[in-house]
């Protein structure tokens, strides 16, 4: 009867989910959102139902009481003492975690610390990790990063070709992000190709509004398109990716849009992507559905939006010299064939070949390529929340 | 006896060739350099000498009237009238220049309006042109863009995930470069492949000091690395290519190099690169030489340039569903052939494959690839001058 919650904290948000472990079974989980204001909602699913408050939360300290309440209040746990462990998410892990680790004071300062290079989210992380250590001091606490698995990326794919003061002085350097997802999916692609993950060469595409795409060889993440931060590699809901860097200067001196690092930040992050395309929507679904209209600036983002992770795809089967299967993840890449369908097409020389059928079929998991096909397609649905309780359970001591 | 001159002006510099055409045989061939300065050098190479002047040379002007006397001085030629046709290498095309023009008036003042896009080039290129319709009025007179070849490409290429109102209002757009260079070296290999170009598919790897590659379909651009300027795309000499773009905003938060928008441009575009790792050179010679004494930062470069490329290589092969051939040009890629295995080792599951005698040969032109390579592998000495003379014979009256 050892329960291990997930936390997923962010800056007014707190994520959670609670399992049964190590059966891996999911008993509850639920959202609070709204942290620190007088509106706050905490929602609660188990058991096939869902219950929802509206409530004054403060700060997560209330948010990590309210839901231990929740949990008690609904009978989900009887008393405290069932919950052995905790497990929380946090974005920066820098250079210094190659792993998850367990909690202690040292760790929260670095992940305070760390806060420089994720400033939205290393804050709200280390104030989820400090509420649990207050309320429930005893039980085991993990923090699983963002970024471990990308360390083991070489040299040459971390760093930048900027002066090498800026990597020695501040850290500029390529980290990249959903590790733990593309770490899990690779792992259950393994068990479905029926080889060692040691044995197998993996191109991991992780697209939900988020995207990231992984080379990973033999169970290693060699390359990932995020960079410094998440705003790298592919174009996303609202991101731009790369673009030629020679544009923020540029548009510094000729738009009076551009005036400070945070309008560059702003506008590249918030207010690009799909949604800065398309003119319609951040939200892939909505793009498509216009573009289905025949809305030509919808068919321009959806049409960038493949091209650029078809680019990514490409580059890591070259990074890693052809590769044995491509993964696809998270929200657009298990729930979108149409997606799918027009990034494999590109890859059919490479030796993919989609099974038309298996690929339409909704929810998906497995093969979606062809028996003859030597390059192997596959849609895992990533569950980032069960690494992290598995994360707890390994390093229990 | 017609004689065309092909000429490339720089901010303070210009080079010519002289061409007997349509023999396409180079007469004589020069460089004026300093132009601005007391103590400005013109270099003149013709029938196996070379003649230098130490000298004033006020503006373009009067450089294109010293590189005049000197041809009639030297008895390159008896009298002006020889010299039928001029063309002129310009930077910036611009989404309006979709292949050469005929000067006039109207040209001109449309590549002065450029100069925002190329601000170092177009300036110099409208200079070189002025100056030789001012002494050579009647002369046919052409302008040759970087930008021309790449028009071809698609709207999902050259479109940036940026919000759609820098486009339509800055101009800010993919226009790529190396134009000519890339459309020469892909009708020579398809000379030598034996095949139409309409049916090949083509990365072209143009690695000088400055580094592009292009994907070409049916002979047309589909999308190249360089961007909305000659910054984007692979690592080079003293250029980052693409970086995360959050880290500009970061840096200037967090560096004091970092304060206005030529900092950004002056350090991204020549303090990096090659350079700002080794910390030995931006020349990969120079780089070379210390990795092969055991330099640590310069064996860093080498491998993140050779990685920068093998990236764009294998996202073109993508783009392009496969490809026919694999390209290299320009100073690195005709002469290193250490460089051009380190690359094509990445593509052998592609099916390239080099012959390791042809690829040492020097200088090499044609196939370097083996007879069975699916995806061949060729070098093509670049001659951006003699497509240059091509298209002043092509639309002559």
């Amino acid at each position: 009867m050892s329960k291990t919650i997930a936390i997923n904290a962010g800056s007014s948000s707190l994520k959670w989910q609670l399992y049964l472990m190590p059966e891996e079974e999911v008993i509850a989980k639920g959202l609070i959102e709204r942290i620190g204001l007088n509106d706050a909602i905490s929602t609660v699913k188990f058991d096939g139902k869902e219950e929802k408050q509206v409530l004054a939360i403060a700060d997560h300290t209330q948010a990590v009481k309210i839901l231990l309440d929740d949990l008690m209040r609904l009978g989900i746990i009887k008393s405290y003492d069932e919950i052995t462990g905790v497990g929380h998410r946090v974005v920066a892990g820098g250079e210094h975690f190659k792993d998850s680790a367990l909690v202690d004071e040292d760790v929260i300062q670095k992940v305070e610390e760390l806060t420089l290079l994720a400033p939205l989210h290393n804050g709200a992380n280390a104030a989820g990790i400090r509420a649990f250590k207050e309320i429930l001091p005893d039980i085991t606490s993990v923090v699983v990063f963002d970024t471990s698995f990308h360390t083991s990326m070489p040299e040459k794919a971390y760093r930048y070709p900027l002066p090498s003061k800026y990597y020695r002085e501040n850290q500029v350097r390529k980290y990249g992000a959903h590790g733990t997802s593309h770490e899990y999916v690779a792992q259950e692609a393994a068990k479905i190709m029926g080889k060692p993950l040691e044995d197998l060469k993996l191109v991991t595409a992780h697209i939900g509004n988020g995207v990231s795409i992984t080379a990973i060889d033999s169970g290693k993440s060699v390359d990932t398109s995020m960079g410094f931060t998440p705003l790298a590699g592919v174009m996303m809901g609202t991101r731009t990716g790369d673009i030629d860097p020679a544009i923020i200067p540029y548009l510094l001196e000729h738009s009076d849009d551009f005036q400070t690092a945070e309008d560059i930040s702003r506008i590249l992050n918030r207010e690009s992507g799909l949604l800065g395309v398309s003119e319609v929507s951040n939200d892939m679904r909505d793009v498509m559905a216009a573009m289905e209209q025949g809305d030509a600036k919808s068919q321009l983002a959806y049409d960038m939006f493949i091209d650029r992770i078809v680019k990514y795809i490409g580059q890591y089967l070259a990074v890693l010299s052809g590769a044995d299967g491509i993964i696809f993840t998270a929200g657009i890449g298990e729930n979108d064939p149409k997606v799918r369908q027009d990034i494999i097409r590109h890859f059919e020389w490479a030796g993919a070949k989609l099974d038309a059928s298996k690929n339409e079929v909704r929810p998906v998991k497995g093969l979606i390529s062809t028996e003859d096909a030597s390059l192997k397609v596959l849609v895992i649905p990533t569950d980032e929340e069960l690494v992290i309780a598995r994360d707890v359970e390994r390093l229990k001591k």
